[in-house]
């Protein structure tokens, strides 16, 4: 495809060019599986989902994070009886999610290589330093990106520096809280592309009064929606 | 100061610019004292240091996977029989690990000052994204850098990439394996300036036969040796 304009368009990594939390779900099953005699599934969530926002000051984003997380909340919904091999299956699962095979969303391929020959490219993405460069590099996508920003948080003061110099800028990613609004914030497009499964704590209403709002239901959608902006 | 030279000197940050090693250590000792009905401090140790080397692949750097590492650690030497109340302890010394006020080292910020009119500084610097971000925030250093690279491995082609486009570039650190020797390899100078603490992980022979290697006591000695190089 050819563009006029010098576009930069950003891609969020997880859940948007690979699945990403369903894995985090399928941990979440064996938490819960595992702390059944002491606690439900229901409160033990509720109260993992509060010690993961309580800690996301110290931790951020990503695994490692998120098994400090459960481990804290296995001990404090067990008032301290947790047996160590429960917190050693947590260990282990947590490794487990650092060593998961990558498997690509639908599309993202074949849009990422429309895109690549004639616009630049930046993989935007919170998460582990380590983890989301295995998985970027696991992906087979890493050498069709002209830059990797692996940032602490996504505001639209991140979105304004990645977007410096550039003519047009875009996001692209299922989160309407990190990857759409701060992009249309920072004066760029913000392109949604839901997925099945969003972390509770990435809610986020979306910007409809916005004319650089726009979204897809999969990347296939991608190269011609930039094809009719340019 | 006047360079005639277009100069880009980075900088290590934690035990170059700012203590780091004696809050692992400070930890260290609480970890053994929690741990002394199990086992001994020297053999926990040698344990804690197994467990931090095979985890280096999948957790990286930083705070995080040190307290993951600890927890893995308590629960092998004690034969699962450690109490959850002691992992409870782990959790917290990790969290106060990661709130940890900074202490700048002697010089550094007389140096950082001296330098920064005169040459690009960019701050490499490998640990948990969020927390290095805090801490070079905390250190009141940040406006005098004009780059932060925060980097899951300080290899030679990590060099080799920050250091594209200078006319003359150099890493001033406390680690020679990190710090000194890629940064030759990659073409740079190599500074080394040795902290009383350095992690087992980091240790290497000095490459005493490189011209571009030097050693210096202290970062007071910096701004003069690149004005003798220049």
């Amino acid at each position: 495809m050819n563009l006029s304009d010098r576009w930069r368009i950003c891609f969020d990594a997880d859940d948007t060019l690979w699945h990403n939390e369903r894995v985090f779900r399928m941990t979440q099953e064996r938490f819960a599986e595992l702390l059944r005699d002491f606690v439900e599934a229901g409160p033990l969530m509720e109260r993992l989902l509060e010690a993961e926002r309580r800690n996301l000051g110290h931790y951020g984003y990503g695994v490692k994070g998120f098994v400090l997380s459960m481990i804290e909340t296995a001990i404090e919904v067990t008032e301290e009886r947790v047996p160590a091999s429960v917190i050693a299956e947590l260990l282990a699962a947590g490794q487990e999610m650092l060593a998961h095979p990558i498997d690509l969303l639908p599309h993202a391929r074949e849009a990422v290589e429309a895109l690549a020959p004639s616009a630049e490219l930046i993989l935007v993405t919170k998460g582990d330093l380590l983890d989301q460069e295995r998985k970027l590099a696991q992906s087979g996508l890493g050498d069709l990106f002209d830059g990797v920003e692996i940032v602490s948080e996504k505001r639209a003061e991140t979105y304004r520096r990645i977007y410096e110099g550039a003519d047009r800028a875009m996001m692209v990613g299922n989160s309407l809280k990190s990857d759409v609004i701060p992009s249309i914030e920072a004066g760029g497009w913000g392109v949604h592309v839901p997925h099945e499964l969003t972390w509770d704590l990435e809610a986020a209403e979306p910007p409809e009064a916005s004319p650089r709002f726009f979204q897809i239901s999969d990347l296939g959608a991608l190269p011609a929606l930039i094809l009719g902006l340019d």
